[in-house]
């Protein structure tokens, strides 16, 4: 009953033909959130390897499959970048001379100055692209683990520069939108600051605190080290490409961090009890009234 | 039908009355899981406030309720303290001179080089103390949030020294099995370093990622911050204790994760791509082949 009421309720795509360029966890999942939220969208996608290809169609997220990304890209009114950031400026090259007048490209690349900047560079300044940053991922990889409800209620990052066509960011933001995401606006700039605080330093964390263990140790890992470091089994490839274009905001955030940190040891080494306390009530307060979901 | 049948399989209990110092969420939970898993067992909680024991009263985790220790433990066969370590030293001292013969003595802590040594000294080398430290919590913290299968599944460190009595030791370690726990024994020294490195380091990794994030920051956390965050959430006054009691342990830690914090900044300013590679993949390798639940 109610599933039919949503189908009838569902609106027109805005965007009719879309070409998602990387079928993984995030191309994938867009794929089946475009197909549910909207009526009348038709989904090419394009990938290197035919295994994800055929999975991603398996699955329903996309209706068409394609090695050669001219085949896809040339009719569509929407392409969105979803492979790992360092695979962009090849693609980018490529649509160049298919896209057709009015599309649209955006990407969910999770860095921004150094992904704009060279869209704007390969695609004009005055063009078709804006830059995203859907905050939803999971450390699996691959369209297997794709969800149509992945980006539901995460955050998105639309990053638009000032040569951005106000219609285009528009239609961006409004896409996220209908897909449940919280839309924030941010300057390229802004939002490498902001992520690599919130994002990237922490998947760095993770991983350090997986290798600090000795062998011995896990065993006696409880749920709380398996929290931590579940960021840890994140993607190489992606995480590579990010590390790689986000190198100074995430130099200065882990620089802030290992301040903090040598303040917290001298806390600990003096058996400082009051600033022990005033320590873990801040950051305990933080926590409470802003990311706690009781 | 399988309830009747666990219910007549339940064993009679190898401890018949036992008394929970400190009915918050680990002495709560306890109460629970031996009311659970044993026939005929009595628990005695004792607490410092009348709202928390009433609290664990009302959820069936003590049959009664004191706020006088000496009430309580007088005939008890099995005494467990899980109140946060520094309130340890009070209470052993007051149980000291009511043991009853044979009775056992043990604890929830999260330190066990210092408690161990507290324990031996107030109640005597060869004593009824063995320690016990099950990895089991939530950064949740009373009796409101105990549960009897909090202890299911999690690893349980007992920590005998050349002292203790070895048939009180299989006491205290069959207790924790028959919870459902993976009893694992270490000397005291060796537990504090363990944990140091796989709960205390990430404890308070967590409150520091909890602080570095700007205000402004936090709206575009997604789960990995929130995930990563959660232990920044937990008890101020336990953790206060807990580093107060393993100070040497944890500086050795964060001096360790320092190192390789300093390392991992030097790859990312280098933009050393297969150092970052190897990086990334040596602790996904590590993840996905230990605390991974794919």
């Amino acid at each position: 009953m109610s599933r039919t009421t949503n189908l009838t309720e569902r609106p027109v795509a805005p965007f009719r033909r879309v070409t998602v360029i990387g079928v993984g966890l995030l191309g994938g999942s867009l794929g089946l959130a475009l197909r549910r939220r909207y009526r009348g969208v038709c989904v090419a996608g394009v990938g290197r390897r035919e295994s994800s290809l055929a999975a991603a169609k398996k699955i329903g997220a996309i209706h068409s499959a394609h090695r050669d990304v001219a085949e896809a890209a040339a009719d569509s009114d929407l392409i969105v970048l979803a492979t790992p950031v360092g695979a962009f400026g090849e693609y980018l090259a490529k649509i160049k001379p298919l896209l057709k007048r009015g599309a649209v490209v955006t990407d969910v690349g999770s860095t921004k100055v150094e992904v704009v900047r060279l869209a704007e560079r390969i695609l004009g300044p005055h063009g078709p692209f804006v830059g995203s940053h859907p905050m939803a991922g999971s450390e699996r990889k691959g369209p297997r683990f794709a969800r149509a409800d992945l980006f539901a209620g995460a955050p998105c990052i639309v990053t638009p520069t000032p040569n951005a066509s106000p219609a285009k960011q528009k239609r961006v933001e409004r896409l996220w939108r209908d897909l449940g995401m919280r839309v924030l606006r941010m300057s390229p700039t802004a939002h490498d600051r902001v992520v690599a605080r919130v994002s990237h330093l922490p998947r760095l964390v993770s991983s350090l605190l997986m290798l600090l263990a000795a062998d011995g140790d896990l065993e006696a890992a409880s749920t709380g080290l398996r929290d931590m470091t579940r960021l840890a089994g994140g993607d190489v490839e992606m995480w590579r490409d990010i590390l790689l274009t986000n190198r100074k905001p995430i130099l200065a955030a882990l620089e802030r961090f290992d301040d903090q940190l040598c303040r917290l040891r001298d806390l600990v080494e003096l058996g400082d009890t009051p600033g022990l306390e005033r320590f873990l009530q801040k950051a305990k307060t933080r926590r409470d009234t802003t990311l706690d979901e009781k």
